[in-house]
């Protein structure tokens, strides 16, 4: 008889034409969330780890003051499990920025491998996703994922200079100053926030739309599609899960992602929630459509969601980052706003 | 007596600090480079696939000459494998392109579900590396990995209008028109290009260098830093390969590169070449330090390096792409250019 080592474990599955169960489940053993001064005026307040009193965080740039956002949040998620960066094995990294800059001035201090993704606004479920990969193949005992964004960042980044101010169609969503944090590891400790057990990695999907101020409408249909192809997969059905959580379709979003998946015989409106409508109050906060930005499904994936799966309030959820995939380049050329979503199933531990 | 399928299969192994060995070996199925008019008058010039004959490719803009490039190298690919995208799992792509357009504008009409990646010219081994990862651990079947770069698309992104006409230093580099992509499959199939038996990916190295026109010193430490850590961590000696190929540093590069390994008692000049001392003649072409780019380790591997895996001329290779972390933000800001690479042990099948 052959021992477990050499006959390996178990086998992950692919599951219909585009998703994964993962043999054993991957665990979040810790996490943390760091955010902005608007974030900390808003509804989830009291759950973030650390909020600044200064959208700068002591930086002289925007782009360093998101490096820092990202880097403290590392600290900590890593902090919180006891560990230095030398006892994990991997980081999976990406943000908003040209050439995700942030991540790569954040992590250079932790001085471990890096794979640097990109998904826009869906780099969170992206980075877990492929650390998820790597440690249900037996490649990795401990990694960690990190993803942030920064309103000024990427206001520069994608629209106008702050200086210029310009005004906000109701449709514009605000971009988060916040970063999280998750390490990943095997299914052997105690000490867990969730489970994550399965994936549906999404496919580009572009309705053709043109308009960077309404990021929902361009993001929805990826988002449909994903959930759409998750629960034909895995055969279920929305009532399967506690929560359907997508990341930063707002307002306007959420009414299209309802209407589409409506049109295939699909309800999930008792199910949903969007992560950019959670973390913000609208009438307060002036924050229109809601929340965007990789920060935004990673903070409040750190601070809230994980939070209710933690106490077991939900047993499972399925968590939807969405993600535009435009440039100020590709913009100005006239192209569209395609969008790409990725579905995690992420269950209480 | 339990079956294969229940005892799941060979499992990958964590092999010192940093590296992976496969229990399976990935096979590379199939591969596709296709290249600018410059790169279609160099040395490699009868290997690639198709060499285009203007570098728009019948396309508007750069970014959509680049994107076209990328969908051609991946529809080629395919082809050659006598496959539809809906026959493969996933897709990993990524480029030089602020937010990855040119991969997110190719890859839509494949419609399959994207990993986006950002590794700056190591994107190859990076998608690969994923990919590999994703195979080895039994959540994918076959996948699809594609990059590209464009002369005229990163000029545009990281330094100056090609109007401008700015004379650049012998220490530059030429970004290479181009693209690759390579069909990972499992190891049960006759027809193969290689073999991937493991993987080092590698963690950023910055020694605070400052100049955009010298890349290949800023990658230089990075592509040493991964080198050492990969015979480390595999306790291999340099000579266990045929040929140690980095990726795009170029002669300024690899001095610096021979040099720190040197410095750590590792002499690799006998088995050492770059995909950008390979791509031009820089006598004859101008090229400088030589060429750059996703797209200049990219169709080099399809092209040459594969070749000669396949024809088993080479017994194997470290393939060592090499990635410089700046963007024109960053530069402009006064920040140093962080270098990245990853290491791939390709065999002949």
């Amino acid at each position: 008889m052959k021992s477990d080592e050499q006959m390996g474990f178990p086998k992950n599955k692919m599951i219909g034409q585009n998703s994964i169960a993962f043999g054993q489940p991957v665990v979040i053993l810790t996490s943390a969330s760091v955010v902005g001064k608007k974030e900390g005026q808003g509804p989830l307040a009291p759950l973030f780890d650390k909020v600044g009193t200064d959208d700068m965080f002591g930086a002289q740039t925007w782009e360093e003051a998101e490096s820092f956002l990202q880097a403290q949040a590392a600290s900590l998620c890593l902090e919180k499990a006891g560990l230095t960066s030398q006892e994990i094995r991997y980081i999976f990294a990406g943000d908003l920025l040209g050439q995700c800059i942030a991540s790569s001035f954040a992590l250079a201090e932790f001085k471990r491998p890096l794979f640097g993704v990109y998904g826009a606004c869906s780099t969170s479920a992206l980075s877990m996703s492929l650390g998820a990969l790597t440690i249900s193949g037996g490649a990795a005992d401990k990694v960690l994922c990190v993803t942030s964004s920064h309103f000024a960042s990427a206001e520069k980044e994608f629209r106008f200079p702050l200086e210029y101010g310009n005004q906000r169609p109701l449709s514009a969503t605000w971009t988060v100053t916040g970063s999280g944090a998750f390490l990943l590891g095997e299914n052997n400790t105690e000490s867990k926030r969730a489970l994550i057990s399965g994936i549906t990695p999404g496919k580009i999907v572009d309705y053709g739309i043109k308009d960077a101020m309404n990021m929902g409408a361009c993001m929805a249909p990826a988002a449909a599609d994903v959930i759409f192809h998750h629960l034909k997969d895995f055969k279920r059905k929305p009532s399967y899960y506690d929560k359907i959580v997508t990341g930063d379709l707002g307002f306007v979003g959420k009414e299209i992602l309802l209407q589409l998946l409506l049109e295939k015989g699909i309800d999930i409106e008792k199910q949903h929630t969007d992560c950019g409508i959670e973390i913000y109050d609208p009438l307060l906060q002036d924050t229109h459509s809601g929340g965007s930005g990789c920060g935004c499904a990673a903070s409040v994936l750190s601070a809230y969601l994980l939070k209710k799966l933690e106490t077991k309030e939900w047993k499972r959820i399925l968590f939807v980052p969405t993600g535009a995939l435009l440039s100020k380049v590709s913009f100005n050329e006239g192209n569209s706003v395609p969008g790409i979503a990725h579905a995690m199933v992420l269950e209480s531990p």
